[in-house]
């Protein structure tokens, strides 16, 4: 059977539309996966005019949400931008917890337009994990390269340390562990926890984190969660210098930069986002709204074709498990 | 003229005396610079013993200091390597701000032996700012892939906020703004500033350090430092992915591991720590002491001969300049 997935349309105004598009149109696609938009018809029409593209309506199957809505202004987050793609985003959720689909791939949304638009949220992790009802999910990168998991997904750096207790690593390294099993069929998760502070904190001169929450936790972990193997907190320079992520099925880092520095460095734009923890699977590539060339017909799907495919392995693997 | 450089023992009970007597063993160094090494004779003598070294003495010149304090234990940081670490770096100075010596290449401290020995210093940067009543010092870290400065050395993340001021970004790119003119010989240095928090604060949502202090000190630094080209804040995941830092003469970093993860995965183990901003030039491997070598005869010298290169480079063209 083939993977039931749903494209979330992400914010009209970016990239979205026409990586959607151009991905759908990739040779091969098509047949291999079941998937359906969700889109304002006119938001895919306006742009297979503007770009004279092949057009999709026919090929595959589109959910038309919020038509009055679609004033395209391409380059420019708006209030109807991130109301649509935030609606999106809500009807995905609706039907994934139905089990009349499988996964949700989203296009990139713009956080201010959706707040604009009344979506408190701070991303698409944190919007997610609340419309499934989640006890608890975790921001997971993967590529063929490495993968790794986040404590915490994009705070101010001035927040990260308050953010980082014990109970907030325990939750989000056992559900990093819950998917190595059964998402990507591990059956000893190999585990490595990156510090907080310089130098793992020295020993306690450069912070206390490390000694009064991550070893902690780590030493819970341990205990609980069986066949795992988890090891650090890992000063986080030496550790990608010697290239240590190779010892590891999950590389797991405390905040955005500390991880997103290297993992793009190391997987390039290949890295897929996947929320771990959810009742569905979900993906997105690992870029936004790149506003900037929004309307130029200059994006390319790559990520967005690589989230599709993780989407579809992921779901393969957790039907398996 | 040779360059006169000043070599510090470091931790004694680290891979200092190890490395030092290795480099300096290597073919063509001794003709090359006019080096002195500061550390106890029996250090020395110790260490080529243990490992049937070929003895430096005789070969350079030693200067000894605090003989009845050297009870060496490999491996472990005491109050007394502390302090003949601290003592070595003080009489360096001296010798240097006398005019006698050009350049300091330090081996690897431990800061807490060398807090337990009396020296309450974060570490080597600002011991030797202090000691050498430097107005503004940055540290720095050179390679032949990229330079790097930093606005923080190593504190606590959760301290990292607070210290970034505008204050202290214009001071701190100021002065690596006359050391890339003076040491580097760059004319018009082209510098790129990193940003606090995930995609650069995305306009304020994500942290406001961007838009209150990081913008305004560019745009005031850009007026100040005539034929510098000043840009930033960038996004620091993006800035690394697209090799960004290979359009910059330096990137600066607002704090330890921002910073040290891609310098490391960029420079490997060839780069090498500067002080900035004193009245002489000071390198340093960029490793720790690595007490869980110390004493196996298999730490590698290739750091502190690139800090011994570097010094000599730096040297010569502050003389030029």
């Amino acid at each position: 059977m083939m993977t039931r997935i749903l494209i979330t349309i992400g914010d009209m105004n970016g990239i979205g539309p026409e990586i959607i598009m151009k991905a759908l149109n990739t040779k091969g696609i098509e047949e291999k996966y079941d998937i359906t938009i969700i889109s304002p018809v006119s938001v895919l029409e306006y742009y297979y005019r503007l770009y004279g593209l092949e057009p999709i309506r026919g090929k595959y199957k589109i959910i038309s949400i919020c038509e009055g809505k679609a004033h395209i202004k391409p380059g420019e987050g708006t209030k109807e931008s991130g109301f649509i793609a935030g609606f999106a985003v809500k009807t995905a959720v609706n039907l994934c917890r139905q089990k009349r689909y499988d996964a949700i791939v989203t296009a990139p949304i713009s956080k201010k337009a959706l707040n604009t638009a009344g979506f408190k949220y701070d991303g698409h992790t944190e919007m997610l994990t609340a419309l499934d009802n989640s006890a608890a999910s975790v921001m997971f990168m993967t590529s063929s390269k490495l993968n790794m998991a986040f404590a915490t997904t994009h705070p101010p750096l001035k927040k990260v340390s308050e953010l980082i207790t014990r109970r907030l690593l325990e939750s989000k390294i056992k559900t990093a562990y819950n998917s190595l099993c059964s998402d990507f069929g591990i059956l000893n998760p190999r585990i490595a926890v990156l510090s907080l502070n310089p130098h793992a904190g020295e020993g306690g001169l450069i912070g206390n984190e490390e000694k009064k929450i991550i070893e902690p936790a780590i030493n819970k972990l341990r205990k609980q969660l069986s066949g795992a193997v988890i090891e650090g907190p890992f000063p986080s320079d030496g550790y990608f210098a010697v290239k240590n992520y190779k010892n590891f099925d999950l590389t797991f880092a405390l905040y955005h930069d500390q991880g997103f520095i290297p993992f793009k460095m190391i997987a390039g734009f290949k890295g897929v986002n996947f929320t771990a923890g959810l009742s569905f699977v979900r993906t997105s590539p690992d870029h936004g709204t790149a506003y900037d060339i929004a309307g130029k017909n200059i994006a390319d799907p790559a990520g967005l074709l690589e989230a599709i495919k993780t989407a579809d392995k992921i779901s393969r693997s957790r039907n398996k498990h």
